[in-house]
């Protein structure tokens, strides 16, 4: 079935935010089997909104909008949508007292006001989709062939409602749409030109599963899709794949879907009753930000150092001035001493360090931006890593973070599975 | 004048990338004073492209759309393009040679396919866009009142031909349109119903400039836009508007537009010649990586000391045990004998420290998840701050190092200026 994602709000047209309900909605509704065909955004206009979801409704099979149910006269979506659909708007008492007690709840000192008593008024006929998380609530209107539904803007109220609401009405009303099932394989080292020409084939050659490729920021995901009748069913047209890429790229470590190369760390670290630390100059704390987004760090992180300066990599890291003087702070043998250093103040198994020129300026021919050296000690010794990242300021620091925990994996996977 | 911005890919629509075309280009053409009415996006489907441009031609003046522009069977847009026009695509021999020439400086080893040269068919009588990015060549259509443009898709190409192509085609062709400027003011520590509510009025009232509001990690963004004759008028009209906001929240620092919390705490500490270090547990180096952020920070930036772990606290820091045993990690005290233990270790001027507790476990009835202490240290004391912050774990951590890094630039300003 053919869906078309129609999302409101001046701030979309204005260019301020993003449009992340539609992206939202899109992956979604993919997943559960239905093809997204279009996505319009129109403003709080009357006449242009009408005309935006007659087309819609003459195109596609389900019309879902996004924005324009709140309690202002500017929100005026239901509005539009019930005459479109050719239905009267009723009052209905039990959402009214709904959003009472909401208000009531989150607002003690507040009373109902008309204009949010203008949220309790429902196209006649429509399934209501009650908000719990906010006032606004929802609808879904079917009309011979044609559903049309509304759902809050805000995009936490919005996905509430979907995963709530939404999802489970059109498994009951349509029922299984057959299943899309996306995996997502995160490379941290390797270029995405270079990717592309060891995977070329597949990309151009598969139907289902599909191949597609996407840099991020600090690695690139390969997506492997694949369609069938089950979640199983598509898992197992999707490993193969899986494999083969893995037998390609055969890299130490590969991350998929949302878990990132920080909580591989974690998960290995403490299958390994390891700790880590860290010692940090050019990414200025973002190592230690990175590991520390994994919740349940503090079993195996121990901290990082930051020392931004030459005196404090003396100072707290005792990193030698011999070095600093022989071959400036950013070079292989400091990123090494920081590393060592870090192992020594934490009294960690493990220890990262980053010491780079993150630009703008600072770089000069032999050592441009973007050039950081990371270095990684531990029980086996101590490594270090030079790479040079393209990109600005907080870009090469992400990179540099990013890179700097894949080395810290890499580290972990080669040099004590011998042991 | 009206435009719609089209917007083409599968990735779109199957909701894998925000839609960031659509955002740069609203925002840039309301600059320059044109309304953005709708946003489209449509598949590389020929049907479905042709009936989007003919819709989109009737409602709007100009046509612009993205993506479809590249060498490959799926790429149509152009062909979709000239047929909805009424006009015949035709071979251009300089075309070809430019593309020519840049996929010989690109990839010296490849030759020009028969692909690469389809990019060189442009639709009869179209201004043609020269690709200084890329080698997908855009093209502008003007037939009777209405204009279709074609941009390529990838953000950087498309970004480097409106700044460079159609920004300048824009301006020659239609002349003025007015200005639109906003100002964007960054309010730190207040929350959106707080803000709203004393500016209600002005949000209500305002029709030139108007005012809105939006909800941002680790701060609020009150947006003003005035729409003038000129960038000079245009900011005339805010102006008044911008400092009746002033004395209405009265904040000690709020930043503007695209000015980070430590930008402004760099611009400070640079003008009193001053330098900054930091503790931190429960944002594992987010707050030094935030300062980092800004270019030049090395001149007053010593260093972040993470302490994720109790021992950390007293062996780098020199937290006391006394106070770690009396009043736990996360207090107040130990805050502050951070701030001052980071201040000593870095030899700072300034230390700014956070402990709390991000989440998802670790919280109690006294303690509960998002409840961080801030402490800062500097010549005229130490202070500590209290928060409890909303959302997941990374969301803490966000607004906890923003907000530490807003109450540093607030102690300055309270406490140095009396000097």
């Amino acid at each position: 079935m053919f869906v078309e994602v129609v999302t409101t709000g001046s701030e979309l047209l204005l260019g301020e935010i993003v449009n992340e309900n539609s992206r939202y909605l899109s992956r979604e509704l993919n997943a559960l089997g239905y093809s997204v065909i279009y996505h319009t955004t129109v403003g709080d206009n009357p006449e242009r909104m009408e005309g935006v979801l007659r087309t819609a409704l003459q195109r596609a099979d389900i019309v879902i909008t996004t924005g324009g149910l709140g309690p202002t006269q500017g929100d005026m979506t239901k509005i539009i949508g019930a005459r479109v659909m050719g239905v009267p708007l009723v009052y209905h008492e039990e959402i009214a007292e709904a959003i009472g007690e909401w208000v009531t709840a989150h607002h003690p000192d507040r009373e109902l006001t008309e204009n949010q008593k203008r949220q309790a008024m429902i196209p006649e006929g429509a399934v209501v989709f009650s908000n719990g998380a906010g006032t606004a609530p929802g609808t879904a209107l079917k009309k011979g062939e044609k559903l049309l539904v509304h759902l809050p803007g805000p995009p936490l109220e919005m996905r509430w409602m979907y995963e709530h609401r939404l999802k489970p009405y059109l498994i009951r009303t349509f029922g299984s749409q057959g299943h899309i099932e996306s995996l997502y394989m995160k490379i941290y080292d390797m270029g995405e030109a270079f990717i592309e020409d060891k995977l070329m084939d597949l990309i151009k050659g598969q139907s289902n599963p599909t191949l597609a490729m996407y840099a991020r920021p600090g690695f690139v995901e390969v997506r492997i899709t694949a369609r069938a009748q089950t979640e199983e069913e598509a898992r197992a047209l999707m490993e193969p794949v899986r494999q083969e890429l893995q037998k390609r790229l055969h890299r130490a470590a590969v991350t998929y879907n949302q878990e990132t190369m920080a909580a591989l760390l974690g998960r290995i670290l403490k299958e390994k009753k390891m700790t880590v630390s860290a010692a940090e100059s050019c990414t200025g704390g973002l190592v230690g930000s990175l590991i520390t987004d994994v919740a349940g760090s503090s079993a195996y992180f121990l901290g990082s150092a930051g020392t931004y300066c030459n005196a404090m990599k003396e100072h707290i890291l005792g990193v030698s001035a011999d070095t600093l003087a022989a071959y400036t702070e950013v070079s292989s043998q400091t990123a090494a001493e920081m590393a060592d250093g870090s192992r020594r103040l934490y009294g960690s198994d493990l220890a990262i360090s980053t010491t780079g020129i993150a630009g703008p300026s600072g770089g000069s021919r032999e050592k441009p931006v973007g050039l950081v050296y990371t270095g990684i000690s531990g029980p086996r010794g101590t490594v270090t890593h030079k790479d040079i990242y393209p990109g600005d300021r907080t870009e090469v620091k992400r990179r540099a973070a990013t890179r700097a925990v894949y080395y810290a994996v890499q580290y972990l996977l080669e040099h004590t599975e011998q042991e």
